[in-house]
């Protein structure tokens, strides 16, 4: 009888967890076919008894960073970063004032400063990006990302990620999954908000990298970023990264653009159950919209092939009630 | 009442647990200042009220492997598998019967294979590793370490795996450590036998890795293995490969050879507490006796430092009383 009650005891507050955990996991997605589509997936593979059950070591869920889980307008905030970053050491180089693209930069004319091509694009990177220790670059760029607004919605940058990402992102932990970042960004840069932001640890982000160095500065032992690219993180990159990185094939990946088409192929060309997701900004008013003719996140082949595919198409303005979370 | 009983019974149920998570974790360890070093820091970094504390987060341990988790004589067992399975092609390459380094590999003739360099070694890892995918090569790896046998152990290659270590894996995760494999060994090889054999997931190898390419063969995407190598993964290249894959720098160290000295280095040289340990292979009766005249596996530089720089030294023939899983 004592052993009944307490069973019943125990049972009781096992119940009302289970209550407390029944709550809607995705409250900021709407009702309709897209949080259908997920909340059936993610039911499956983690059914032990059914037949699309997947181990949890091998339930691996890949996301895209910019347009993906944050904003990536007006242009990647990376970038935005860089100039910034520019525009602080520019005292130091007063060579930079008659040379591009350091002159775009300082001026703030992003118009000259996309004519200064891929190369000018590079040069901007290794100045602002290199020559330091990877402790010291982390530090330069979270005091940025800790201080710097928006210049449209006049938020911190971290501030402006997708609310219905971060409870898919919980949501898929919460069912057993593992969730990586593969970035066309810096890994070392995403590294700096992925733990506190998206509750994903640095070594589950993969992403473009330069090369670095490890070498005694001063009897110190650093590790110092080199003015060389290591690896681009995009396209048929982000496959080749995360075999390098995971080594294991992903069930779940979501994308935003083109760059993400190779990723969202290979996870979803695998055997057994997969399942490939793309935001598709069409939310002028409380985002962005823009597919196929945007310079930064062009979606144009991968939603042309979607349906084809099988991949499910976020409408953002349908089917997100929320975008950013509340300011605090 | 019936609520003391029963806090009474979970009481007892933990204690029971407690009892038998007393027993010693370290069985194959001897007793001994070696085995003191490694309880004593794992005990003050886990006691959350101690001033050693270090959050779970940033308890990482990386292990070198060859010499260091499994044995690494006559030869890199990854060198032995190259060799089988350039014999294993020779059919298909009657051109090799005349050409170095191919004609010593098929001949097993140790001596003309060293003769051949790092050029012809390169020749016969491109022959041996590259050009298939890289699940291809998964499959090739793990039929190969299913059936070959060490020369003079005549045990499979993943069974001459150093118990103590195994032990000391286990007990590092039990206290809230993520472990990771730093290998100057090819990363897709080690990743073939590290979770079943180590504990160890795949996203957790860092190694050595040669370039890879995503592709579409036939149809269908594909990972396949190029003859360029993308990573060498020894001395320098271990913390830079460390900082590339896991973003954190380690507490906790383990290696056996000048390869690993920047590792130990890197780990050591951070502020709080951190361990360094080498295994110094003592025992040419139980497995083998070598250091610093070794073509494999020398250690010399790690060893003549260890004193000043703090670091646990492992004598292997007084500090283990087992050195391989019994056999099955």
């Amino acid at each position: 009888m004592f052993l009944y009650r307490c069973v019943f005891l125990i049972a009781a507050i096992l119940f009302s967890a289970s209550v407390a955990k029944a709550a809607d996991p995705l409250p900021s997605w709407n009702d309709g076919p897209t949080k259908d589509a997920i909340e059936a997936f993610v039911t499956k593979v983690a059914d032990k008894d059914g037949p699309d059950f997947v181990p949890r070591a091998d339930r691996v869920a890949v996301f895209d960073n910019d347009g993906n889980l944050w904003a990536e307008k007006p242009v990647y905030f990376q970038l935005l970063f860089a100039i910034d970053r520019v525009k602080a050491m520019a005292p130091d180089h007063p060579e930079w004032k008659d040379k591009q693209p350091f002159k775009a930069a300082i001026e703030g004319d992003m118009k000259a400063l996309a004519a200064s091509g891929e190369k000018g694009l590079l040069e901007l990177l290794a100045a602002s990006h290199t020559g330091m220790s990877s402790a010291e670059f982390q530090k330069i760029a979270g005091e940025w990302l800790a201080t710097a607004k928006h210049p449209r919605f006049k938020r911190g940058y971290t501030e402006l990620v997708y609310q219905p990402m971060l409870e898919l992102l919980s949501y898929l932990r919460d069912n057993g999954f593992t969730t990586y970042i593969v970035s066309g960004g810096g890994i070392e840069f995403v590294r700096n908000f992925s733990e506190p932001v998206y509750g994903i640890p640095p070594a589950q982000v993969v992403g473009s990298s330069i090369k670095t160095e490890y070498k005694l500065v001063d009897g110190e032992p650093k590790i110092m970023r080199l003015p060389e690219m290591n690896f681009i993180d995009d396209k048929a990159g982000k496959p080749v990264g995360i075999n390098q990185h995971i080594g294991k094939r992903p069930i779940f990946a979501s994308g935003n653009s083109d760059g993400d088409f190779e990723m969202l192929e290979w996870t979803t060309a695998g055997e057994g159950p997969r399942f490939g997701l793309i935001v598709h900004h069409t939310d002028a008013d409380r985002e962005y919209a823009y597919d196929r003719d945007s310079h930064v996140g062009r979606l144009a082949n991968a939603l042309d092939q979607a349906a084809d595919r099988g991949w499910t198409v976020i409408d953002m303005k349908n089917d997100w009630n929320q975008i950013f979370p509340a300011a605090e």
